[in-house]
This record gives structure tokens, C-alpha cells and sequence, in this order.
């Protein structure tokens, strides 16, 4: 890309889209969880904080940065489980990936699709390395907007073609059906969870209430199975009863904020749980026996955000799929801000030619 | 403004720089300084948190965030004192506004120069209440890319017409007079910060350096004078001797934030320091005395970058001055995430209308 400091590449919806087709979901998710995996192998390097919430009657807005020494990231995140009443999404987001040695932003995307991906990509990494081998059936309770991506994921990175749907709102359940349909899925549409879970080795739990709920109950949940835990993810929202947290090993992004939002907001601050990074680089063992029950306790945590913004900045050269975003003031003598706007008043030749230096 | 839910109006440096021209600086930052006033007045409804910062050897990216419980807004920005060896700005800046009810952003916005103009605004603010009554005569130290915007937000909302120059390069002093040529300024251009010094009423301090430095000494500062110390803004960076801090009764922005950044960072934690807002609003005195020596510890806070998102906002319709960015996902269905990238493949009459709804 030609050095114009001002312009920041910028991708937007209709951009993410077309990187999407152009790449095609499956080969997406996989690079994309390669991404993932590289970032959680380097976990220590980051800079690492909770998100930084602002909480209303409504929702919750939040802002998730993160960095490793060379490159910073951001993602603004909204939650706000009333908005489809109003025909908004319940989750939109937008990112910013910056230079660390002199600040600028090098890119600004859209992150609403971005994240359902880097979710899905999450859950099919940490299943990867704690789900059965050779697992290739999963209930999916809650069909909603991250439920084809995490079908695809699973698919493309662990192999399973089998998936026993149960969604409270069978519409949803119908419309995950259609749209996956010619993919390659056995599918099957369930009554209740209970029916969905029967012969399941992995359990994915992806519901949006902003509540206490309870999707899995004890009896659901039989020896050897992965459970994905991915809906429960802000202050007094959870799936799952208190009891398969006793019984689980559970693992988790990052634990200060695990512990604020996750299943695990339900028991003892000090309760043990394994960080993820930790069974990636082989310092702990991920599932280590047949009747083990594996949790992965998903979040959504600001270095997998991270991962996502790399990828996308990565692909951009290739892909051309962005525009130029006149967002950062470059004038000719960096001091002279000012001097600058009085320019833009009458453009002389010098000032004309600046954005093609 | 039509209500298409992907589209948020972005207002690039172009649109910014044309904004501000055809406002008029002057008005532009007296309208400014107007919304920051009233902000500052309902002070205590807003959620305040001093910015999050993350620092590398080269400098640091912050984000500001804040919330009056019906708008969030927040800024991105960074600090690079090396960046103009390198042409680029040592600080850059973009900032969103979002609706706290949905969680939707109603504003992108460049605010490098944005940024200039609301420090400027919130300096002559601060002014008003502490200034020396019809004060015409203020030193300026430091005269960088802030200093036209100080010197004009002081004109426009105090009447000072009378400006004393002082930089350590001289370049940058003969540049700032430039520029302020036939604004009915009458400027001396100042060989030392003590001639400078000499007969202002105001004494304006907005140097660059990210170091403690001492602009001013003890002996230079005589009674009665109000001192606007803007540079000294983030750790380890201050401009004014530790016994003049110890001579002025100090006002500042945010105190949990000041404490780390501000000139009282040479002071005991406890060290007396009045906020601003309570002066504004009348609950505690302002200048009390005409030997008083009063100190705008100036370092920048949130709610002033909210202010100046509302006011930009404000002025949207009426100029038309931004751009329409296809920033977030609104599928035909909310909870159709994938179906939406399904259909972008090939577009259907319902897909193709959606973006004209």
C-alpha cells in the first residue's frame, strides 16, 4: 500500500462480506483459528486487560484493547438484548488495529461478522484440544446469529458433520437448518434440549438471554462429553446449573474476566479452572481421560479479537477489499495543524499535492 | 438524517477542516466551549473513568471513554513525541459517538484537529471562571501545533488580544505569528520565557516534550496571574516548578486522573485541589482574590471529547459535512447473521433493497 499518512484502510460491511465469499467461510475459520492459536501461543506477551464496560438499564457497551508490543487492537462492542425487537442486531461491533511504535491506526473494520467468525474459530480451537478425538456429533442449543458459524467451524477444524439442533424458538431452529443445508451436515431438529444433547460428544450452548438461565441441567450431562459454553458471557447472564460446573474441568480465556461473566460467575472466586494458553503450549494437559467432562467457559476475549484484526489487515493487500479512509490530519509540517486548516481555505499547489506524496 | 441501521456519517479531516472554515474558528470554538460548559454543569450524571492507557518505549494509545446514561462516547488516541521526526503528528485522534439505549455508534469522527479545538475551548473555559477580570495579555510558552487554537479560543471567549511568544524554536514562534497575522492579535515574539512572562495577566504553558521540564520557575511567576498549564498531561511529563504549584490555588478536570498526569504529580496525593465543575456551577469560588495565583492543571479529560462529539454531531444536518459509512451488519432478519453473507453471494431483490429501506 502507497504511504499516505493520512488514510487508513477501512472495511466495511459489504467488504466483509465479500472477504468472506471470496475466501469461502470454511477456509476463513481455519486461517482465521490459526490466527488464534498462534496469539494463545504467545499469550505472555500480551497486555492484557478486562474489558472496559459501561453498563445501562439496556445493555452493555464495552471497549476490549489489548497489544503485543508491535501492534495494538481494539474492539467496540455493544450487547443490547432488546434491540431485535427494533430490528437491530443484539451485538454489533467495529476494530481498530495501530502501529505501537508511533500510534497511528492501519486499520478500521466492521467486526460484527468478524466477531460471530473469531467466536466460532474460538470454540472450534479450544474443542480442538479438549473435545473427544474423533468426535463428530454436537447439540447445538440456541440457533441463532453464531450458530451456522460455529456448525462450520466445528466442521472445518474438528470434522463434525453431525449436529442435533433445539432452539426454544423453532423458527430459528429451521432457519440454521436451511442455511446449512448442502454443506455437508446430517442434521437433526430436536424437540427439547434433552433430545438434542442424546449421542452428542460435544455440547455447544450458544443462547442469548441476559439472564440466569438454565439451558443444561445436571442429568443432561453424561461422562466423556466437551461442553462449549459460549452464551454465557456478561454479569449475570449463564446456561448452565451450577452442578456441571462441579463436575467439569473447566477452562477459560482469562480469568479476571471469566470470572466477572462466564458459567463460572456462579461459583467461588478461587474455584480451579485451567487457563486455555496453558493446554496449547503444552504446559497442562487439555482432556486427559474417556469419562472427563471438558468445559471451555467462552467469553470472547480481547486477543482473539486481536487475531481477527491481524488476519484481516493481512488479507487486505491480496483482496484489495477496503477503502481509504481520510481519518488522521497529516499536514505537510507536522506542527503546523493549524496551518493546515488555513490552507484548505484557498489550496495552493504545494497543499494540492500532499495526499499524493 | 434517513434511518438506514448500517450506516453510520463519518466526518473526515477534510469534512473537519471544511466544518471548522465554514463555521468560522472563532464561532466554532465558542459554540464548543458552550457545550463543554453545560456538560461540565451536569458533571455528576455522567460515568467517569480516567483513560485507559497503554505504554510502549515510544509513547502511548489511550482510549477515553465516557457516558451521560443517554449518549457514549469515546476517543482513540495516542501519544508520540518522536513521530514528527518522522512527518507524522505526535498526537492523533478519532473519536465515536453511540446511543446508550441500543448500543448503536451515531458518529465516527476524525479528531486529531478536533482534539486542538476542544483543549483550546476548555483552556478559555477554565479562563472565564479564573482569569484575572478583563484580562487582554497573555504569555504563551510553547508554540506548537496548540497554540494558534489557544490564542484564538482566548480572543474569541475572553477578549485577550494582546499575545507574548515564547519557543524554544524560533521557527515555531515566526510560524504561530504567521498564522495569526490579521486576526487582530497584537504579538511579540519573546527571547525567553521570562520576557515573555513579563506584564501577562494569563500565562499559557503547552511545550511537548514527554519529560519533567521547569517552563516556568518560582521567581518568574509574580501575583495575581492566572496559569493555563496545558503540556504537562501525562506521566512524567510537567512544565512548572513544584513551588509554584505550592503558591496556587490548582483547579482540575478529573482528579484520579490528574493526580497520574498533571502537573500534581509533584504533589502529595493529597495535596488540596478544587475541581473545575464545582466552580462552574457556582458551589465553590473560582478567583477569589486580585493576588491570587490561580492554576488550570489542564490534562484532558473524556467528557470535554464528549462534548465536542455532541457538538460535531449537532452540526451534521445542517452542513452535511460527513460521509455515510457502511459500518454495521443489519440483516433483513436480526438473527440472520449468515443468511445475510449467504444472500450477499447472490443478491436478491430483498437483499438489494435492504440498504434503501
Amino acid at each position: 500500500m502507497q504511504e499516505r499518512l493520512n488514510i487508513v484502510p477501512f472495511v466495511s460491511v459489504d467488504h466483509m462480506m465479500k472477504l468472506v465469499l471470496a475466501t469461502g467461510v470454511e477456509r476463513f475459520l481455519i486461517e482465521l483459528a490459526a490466527y488464534i492459536e498462534e496469539d494463545f501461543r504467545r499469550w505472555e506477551c500480551f497486555d492484557k486487560t478486562p474489558r472496559i464496560a459501561s453498563h445501562s438499564a439496556e445493555g452493555v457497551i464495552e471497549l476490549m484493547p489489548t497489544s503485543d508490543g508491535e501492534a495494538y487492537g481494539f474492539k467496540y462492542v455493544n450487547g443490547h438484548p432488546k434491540n431485535t425487537r427494533f430490528g437491530r442486531q443484539t451485538v454489533t461491533a467495529f476494530g481498530v488495529l495501530a502501529d505501537v511504535g508511533n500510534g497511528y491506526p492501519i486499520l478500521l473494520t466492521e467486526m460484527t461478522i468478524l466477531t460471530a467468525l473469531r467466536t466460532a474459530a474460538m470454540s472450534a480451537v479450544a474443542a480442538k484440544y479438549l473435545a473427544p478425538k474423533g468426535a463428530r456429533t454436537m447439540a447445538m442449543i440456541g440457533n441463532g446469529a453464531q450458530s451456522e458459524f460455529q456448525a462450520i467451524a466445528f466442521k472445518a477444524i474438528l470434522g463434525v458433520d453431525k449436529l442435533r439442533l433445539y432452539d426454544i424458538d423453532p423458527s430459528a431452529t429451521a432457519r440454521c437448518q436451511k442455511n446449512l443445508a448442502g454443506m455437508g451436515f446430517e442434521i437433526t431438529a430436536c424437540s427439547s434440549s434433552q433430545e438434542a444433547v442424546e449421542g452428542a460428544e460435544i455440547v455447544t450452548t450458544v443462547t442469548a438471554d441476559k439472564q440466569y438461565a438454565t439451558i443444561l441441567t445436571d442429568n443432561m450431562v453424561g461422562p466423556g462429553i466437551h461442553i462449549n459454553a459460549v452464551g454465557g458471557d456478561c454479569p449475570g447472564k449463564t446456561e448452565l446449573h451450577r452442578d456441571i460446573l462441579l463436575r467439569s474441568d473447566i477452562f477459560v480465556e482469562y480469568p479476571p474476566q471469566t470470572r466477572i461473566e462466564g458459567e463460572i460467575q456462579q461459583l467461588d472466586p478461587d474455584h480451579p479452572v485451567t487457563e486455555l494458553w496453558k493446554v496449547i503450549t503444552g504446559q497442562v494437559p487439555g482432556r486427559s481421560g474417556g469419562r472427563q467432562i471438558t468445559l471451555f467457559d467462552s467469553v470472547g476475549f480481547a486477543i482473539e479479537d486481536f487475531s481477527a484484526l491481524r488476519y484481516v489487515r493481512d488479507r487486505l493487500k491480496e483482496t484489495g477489499l477496503y477503502e481509504e479512509l481520510d481519518l488522521l490530519a497529516d499536514p505537510d509540517e507536522p506542527r503546523d495543524l493549524f496551518g493546515m486548516i488555513l490552507r484548505a481555505a484557498k489550496p495552493t499547489p504545494v497543499a494540492a499535492t500532499v495526499g499524493a506524496l
